[in-house]
């Protein structure tokens, strides 16, 4: 696993060097302060071997994951170790003064706790639920956010940190966490995030791949239904209006409302609304309706993957986002919907799973986006 | 444009020398046979500009492109201008055996039009309706052509020609046709063709990109109508079933049956069958049913196209086969569905049209990649 080093005797392999260059290189690292032992790795019966990283005096990279409930914030080691995070509810559309505010407050709590200064941060990541001008790191016309059209998060962050700062879609920045997680060994997979929206990032020929607008990934308004609800977009059927956290929690309600959940009858009365995660616990406990709203969900999301999947014949389709708190019967709804949907030749090899970073993805996204971007500036610099 | 040749001034500029090292290494380059000039180019008022290209006496490359219902032949100078071309009716259903012979037969004539022997042949490429094994030049499990299934084109062609072949799907050679002829100036892009089927050639960061498997573009199968009629691929609603070339037939059948056009009734009178191609004329002369098929058709097309755009985000979506002869009923059509359907940042800039190399982007695609894999081929041999 990248995050816990590389052995030393990789290190010749991989740089493809005689072992006696390659430890020379790594003594010469070590002198500079740029490399430093991790401790030796567990032990295989033989000699045992150590373990180098990047070392911990170069600095820290701070990761920001706004999400449209949530925001997540987190200070990593340069090889992307997590060593502080926090996470907590927010309604991003009280704007970005508000927010972002809240966020400075965070890294420098965040920071203190690990004894660093805002001078050892060498890069700032950050994630958006929207469509980013990457170049000037705004938001252009978010409709999830519509306060934060043509703000300058850069601008902002600027006033405590000295560090260049880089902003992303989120999902985009899931694609980076996974590709930067699997070493770059898979050139062409698909990430997508299911919660208040529905958004995709897109690794093509080893790269994130934004499109010609930085709008590439935008499948929330696909239609599956020419005959469905309207969606916030204008158009019928989209499946962001069909089958996302806002969606889930309406068909909730009305199930509850109409008798045929005393489950979710009850949460309703104790609490007033309905949440997706409401639906994901009664579903894990086993509750008829609630089971019917996730393979619903499920299978409109597929359909709408396998539309993707018949496009662009990706390797794996990884899914994350607040779904996934779901458990296996979502997974199973939107499987079954893409195998059903998509061509044999495309799914022959097809993996379908939830992010293996798990809900760490987006911020080990957004501390891989500051690195490569910091390091990109710094040698064209 | 890129097949008349290059101006002598371009030379310096493009290969970023100094004009007097550019003649110094073009005088080389005639020398050895390889330039020659074109003859100047037309008067600009001063000093007339010469014109260089690729020495005729290199040789020639052969393309076909195999489509469901013909094909197209041609042989191409190396900087593929086309000297001589030839189109006809085939059923690509009879097999390899008989479409092959048909081909090689075809083939000969032409090369002996040109005055040209096998032995001048560099490099013969071929496109064909349904998904490619791209390394062993075969089909593989095509739904439209059953029969060519595993067979070895290589094999077949080698009978005549020491030169290498090189077999991808018809769509992908579009897409690297258009790619050719931009000279590599759009990075992402997609080319749709719509004949007997549908499918998809997709150009990301400058490349064709074919999937993991070899069946990116397989956009055919995209789901446009959930309750839609029953596909030969099983599943219901694929945009194929209901707007491609046979569908279009059956739906001008069915009017023409229904006394709802006069005109299609004559013509399904006279020849007891209708084709696409007497709806696109119909449509053409003012007939009202034979546009309603028209719209109809360009609107579920443009439906999935705007799933396309929603994930991939391409600067120009270019569409060609059979359907671009209906005119500009059917382009307006998918555009306004497009539009109607994908976001308004991903369209900002878009741009669609018909294939600019028109009913020639088969075979200058075919071209093209004969010519770019045999000096990748002698670049690594």
């Amino acid at each position: 696993m990248w995050s816990t080093g590389l052995p030393r005797e990789a290190v010749a392999h991989r740089a493809e060097l005689s072992r006696t260059r390659a430890n020379a290189a790594v003594a010469s690292l070590m002198e500079q302060g740029l490399l430093e032992q991790a401790g030796p790795q567990a032990s295989t019966g033989g000699r045992r071997a150590e373990t180098l990283r990047l070392a911990r005096t170069l600095g820290v990279v701070l990761a920001v994951d706004l999400g449209a409930t949530g925001l997540d914030v987190a200070v990593l080691t340069p090889d992307l170790r997590i060593l502080e995070r926090h996470a907590e509810a927010m309604d991003v559309r009280r704007g970005p003064g508000l927010v972002l505010s809240r966020v400075r407050a965070l890294l420098r709590e965040l920071l203190a706790r690990c004894g660093a200064t805002p001078r050892q941060v060498l890069a700032i990541g950050l994630g958006v639920p929207g469509p980013v001008d990457f170049d000037h790191a705004q938001l252009v016309a978010p409709p999830l956010m519509p306060e934060w059209d043509g703000f300058s998060i850069r601008d902002d962050l600027r006033a405590d940190y000295a560090a260049p700062v880089f902003v992303d879609n989120d999902v985009n920045l899931m694609a980076l966490g996974e590709l930067w997680r699997l070493q770059r060994s898979l050139k062409n997979f698909v990430v997508i995030k299911v919660g208040t929206g529905i958004g995709c990032g897109i690794v093509c020929q080893g790269q994130v791949y934004r499109g010609v607008n930085g709008s590439a990934g935008d499948v929330g308004h696909i239609c599956v239904d020419p005959q469905g609800p309207r969606c916030h977009c204008g158009n019928l059927g989209c499946v962001e209006a069909m089958a996302a956290g806002p969606a889930i929690a309406r068909m909730a309600t009305e199930a509850a409302q109409a008798g045929k959940s005393p489950m979710l009858a009850q949460l309703l009365d104790e609490r007033g609304v309905l949440t997706p995660a409401d639906v994901a616990q009664a579903s894990r406990a086993g509750d008829a309706a609630s089971n019917a709203i996730v393979q619903r969900a499920g299978a409109l999301i597929g359909q709408m993957l396998a539309s993707v999947v018949n496009f662009f014949n990706p390797s794996h389709v990884f899914i994350g986002g607040g779904v996934t708190r779901t458990g296996p019967l979502f997974l199973a709804s939107v499987r079954q919907s893409i195998y059903h949907r998509s061509l044999a030749l495309s799914t022959r090899h097809l993996e379908i799973q939830y992010t293996p970073l798990g809900d760490e993805a987006g911020v080990v996204g957004a501390g891989a986006l500051a690195l490569q971007q910091a390091m990109l500036q710094g040698a064209t610099a």
